[in-house]
């Protein structure tokens, strides 16, 4: 059952990622969910909403707490999201606690901070990719970085470039890419049914401030209908798979013209055993064009009702975790691609 | 591991579709391209290419055939394609036909006629549904449809209408859909390594023809490089939701105005009992909003280089699947919503 | 003031068409509207709804009229539509006709229908156009049909095809497009205000389907909330500018490799006094990726709210007209591109 | 000749800007390449590499000159690109100043350095508009930030809100975006042929610095082929007009409502005189979806391939100024409706 390449059970040797697929799987959702409401008790209990005890309750339940998938799968068809049932299966195992539970809170509040906290996780593993991208350029410029290589502009040889000109070219979006992904902040997001924190009083922003800290997210007013953090995230995303792309283009580019380039690790033709292709090349670009078709979705959810749309939330739901994955395949394939650079230009 | 809502354990309760996700299975597409190969050669014993033996033994091995998915993955991941290492394990298992199998195929071959075997049934149960959607709306024409609904232009009331005019809108263009669907012709590709069909000689046109009728296509010279069949069902999946999405938005619409609707089954709010979310009539939204988001990359990859791009395949690979199920999704969902009405407009 | 390189002063040398921006202008424009106008007065006193002295006069008064620019962009600006002041600038030079113009019909009847009147017109020399390029082909088929190709696939040298096989390839979409353009049907639009022909009574299907006659267009049902017209044509432009940028994207391929192609007219650049740049071909490209965009927002347009929407229907103004434009520089191109190739392949 | 609304005679009335207009006009395109030229010369004079007579002619010589229009749309048509045939006119007014100008630079340099020119002014412009509408919102706030309104989630009246609650949102986003555009920084470009400076030697980094210096932009490497700051512009444009979207829609919807919102200035209907359309509400969601299908084209552009694309750039210049100009008209309108709002909330 699987639409999307990113999961699938061969096309994911390609598109897939083994290290980021797990934080978009529906355990990694649910652990990061019970970690909001078990810290959202926590921080409540601290500023004295609901009692110490009830706080504790909670988390010991959270903490060893097994959903039943089916029940929530059902109850998602009908609510739309998956917290009203989420919340009543956990209210069952902890009935002292329950009314102490998700106190304040909205759906919008669980899952939107369950993204941030996973986001955050994967954002430190984009930031480590691309150092190690940057760091094999560096690399194929200290090896190759004099060699020759016949720029080429609006597609016809032009003049000549040294192969450090290309790479410098290549490196210089990825090193700030890699700033703003280390400084990229998290916000979590706690608003309640309407986005006024209407059931915990004039402590709202404290609690709020507490819980971000508990969570190591930004403490923000809420963002229930300002989706600016997601368009944020998404375009950083896109264009760390567009510079990619660029640099996939360009290999395969100068594959197909064969003489600049040696790159170890091809694929193979059912049709023909003499072709090496670069595959990893064309992929960089293919994922590239995804992430760019799938920006526009996003944005198109900025356009979002009132104080809470559904329509345009599970848009972005629809489109994120895969932008996300199809960074971590471009990350993952460039890191790749560009090790089994052989040689780049002529001496 | 499941970035796509479309597969995922809980949200493809509100986005998945339990009769179509199959058809987009790894399964089912291994079975497809195993029917591929198994009809290939009977086409080719048929015109003389190969023993009449090795077809009936080629045919035996796809029937009977287990794939090993552990392999495929990592084949996919360095060859960006599944079938060279799928056409190796057949081999494996059937040494004699060994040199029978695929001949004159390439990838492409195998991998976009699996794909259009599976979308033909598809279409198939689209357009059943459709079908029930427009007797639904007829049906709901001939209790509700002299009531008077409020007809409204630039989101302002403007002057009654009929309940029976509003229906009219939602169903005309569905019943061109369904036309379509119909009609909706799924070509055969076989082309072989570079689109010439060079290792079959003369017969090659014939072959394809006995292909076409083998597997119920439609028999058209190869598009590896012609994505036209690809962006017009895209274009067609994308129209149907988009039409479903505005039945939705306006059922969302009329839900929030209150007094003209009455919908049975809304949606749970974990933060207020009291509410009844349109959650179907939005999801419709989003789902159309995907589709539109999604068409623009498969217009993309109609720039397709020179005689086969992996480019701008695998970019359809990441889209097209998921296209479908969006539709799915959107037809599943109104379904249900238009049969949910209990009330339309006022007596 | 000129945003859009097709109405560029100079960029339009490059992107615009000088035989389709006319009718994109504001004069065709209102000519069409007041077309319809006249058409609707005809129709409506053919049926005895208004005298036919005054559906006289009001012909007389659109064939003679020549409206107040700076007047309607103000009330544009007010009304978002045209439509009102353009009546009631009619209405001053006519006043005993003015009670009859316009009578039954809403801004949406005046504006759509003036643009499939347009529309119809650029289809016809699009075809035209097609039919062209199409001959081209078979012109260039003819010459270097048996040249040797080298054939590419993956971005790689795969095994040799013959040019006849490529320019099968780049002719096959072009002589469908060429028959659906031929096919395309331009229906008439006339609901009145919310669509119903409130205003014309019993009669009203009668007068539309006169009305269609008069003007050379469709008659069906009004498709005020339906775009479905909108998206066939936009899906079709979009199609064309697709394979046109396939045929561009090989052309710069083989100019790159630069021994299987001689081209004549290649561009000058400002720093490279030998170079001849591949313009037509790469514009091709972006002139694809533009269409390839813009129709998803086309698509985003078709969750349409209730009767009427402002929203959806201004964004297919800010989209459509460029996507004919688009489509109509990409057929210039590919006509003067094709036929500027003095060699392809190799004897 | 006017296929796009924001140029267009009485289009542009709505959907057009005569405050930012001018900045995407033919002339001041041309004025901005001729102060390139000017400037590139000082700086070359500065360090020694062209006569200072030489600099001050070429000074006086863009100061004075007046294009060809007519020959430069002849050019650009061949070239692709206008900065040839400029260079040629400005050469022919001033032969013994001929071989010092535009020494190093190449058409890209020009073309990409005008923009950037263009687009401080227009940002400046921007964030002052975005200050007033927040000046508005903090208006309106003080007015009737104590009413009540009815807060909803997923299209649904959910549980009261305040006006100021509804406020504080819709002015969030906007106060994040006047830092950013304020922070926004506009590089200079200058590479030269193949983006090495070759012609220039080893002054070529101190002759740009000069060069951004003397324009009022930022002096960074060339960045010819890594066009992430089109990307970032166009997503923080894109990112505006999404968040005045939702304004937009927000107020749309409480104007179908009817009875917490009173605007003032809504449009005439040519259909029904009673009706008061919100004409500025919905085209803040039109120009929101716009940009956001706009986005994706240009996210496509950064798959550049090798040191300058002519089709990734051209496609930018499809879309980048009517990205600018859809800004434009989406603050201008934001700020009227928000002028217009006449209550907000009931007390």
């Amino acid at each position: 059952m699987t639409a999307s390449p990113f999961d699938h059970p061969f096309l994911s040797g390609l598109l897939g990622d083994d290290e980021i697929a797990p934080y978009f799987s529906a355990e990694a959702d649910i652990r990061a969910m019970l970690s909001f409401e078990a810290a959202l008790a926590r921080a409540e209990a601290a500023h004295g909403l609901i009692p110490a005890e009830a706080a504790r309750r909670i988390a010991e339940i959270c903490a060893g707490f097994s959903a039943d998938l089916h029940r929530l799968r059902a109850a998602t068809a009908r609510d739309g999201v998956v917290v009203p049932e989420l919340i009543k299966q956990l209210r069952e195992v902890g009935e002292e606690a329950a009314k102490s539970l998700h106190l304040g809170a909205t759906s919008q509040d669980v899952i939107d901070t369950s993204l941030m906290i996973r986001l955050k996780a994967v954002v430190f593993l984009f930031a480590g990719r691309l150092s190690a991208i940057v760091a094999g350029l560096d690399a194929l410029d200290r090896r190759f970085g004099r060699n020759r290589l016949m720029g080429h502009t609006r597609m016809q040889a032009a003049i000549p470039i040294s192969v450090s000109d290309r790479l410098t070219a290549w490196r210089a979006p990825l090193e700030i890419y890699r700033d703003r992904l280390t400084e990229q902040s998290f916000p979590v997001q706690f608003g309640g049914a309407a986005g006024t924190l209407d059931k915990v009083g004039p402590q709202g922003p404290a609690i709020r401030a507490s819980l971000a800290q508990e969570l190591g997210l930004t403490d923000t007013r809420q963002w229930q209908s300002g989706r600016l953090p997601i368009a944020d995230i998404a375009g950083l995303f896109t264009s760390i798979s567009g510079s990619l792309g660029k640099i996939g283009q360009d290999i395969a580019l100068l594959a197909q013209a064969g003489d600049e380039i040696e790159i170890a690790g091809g694929g193979t033709s059912s049709a023909m055993a003499h072709k090496q292709n670069p595959v990893a090349a064309e992929t960089l670009v293919s994922l590239a064009r995804f992430n760019a078709t799938a920006l526009s979705g996003i944005h198109q959810s900025l356009v979002h009702e009132q104080e809470r749309s559904g329509a345009a939330w599970t848009l972005e739901w629809l489109l994120l975790p895969q932008m996300a994955m199809a960074t971590a395949a471009s990350l993952r394939l460039a890191g790749e691609l560009t090790g089994n650079i052989k040689r780049l230009g002529t001496a």
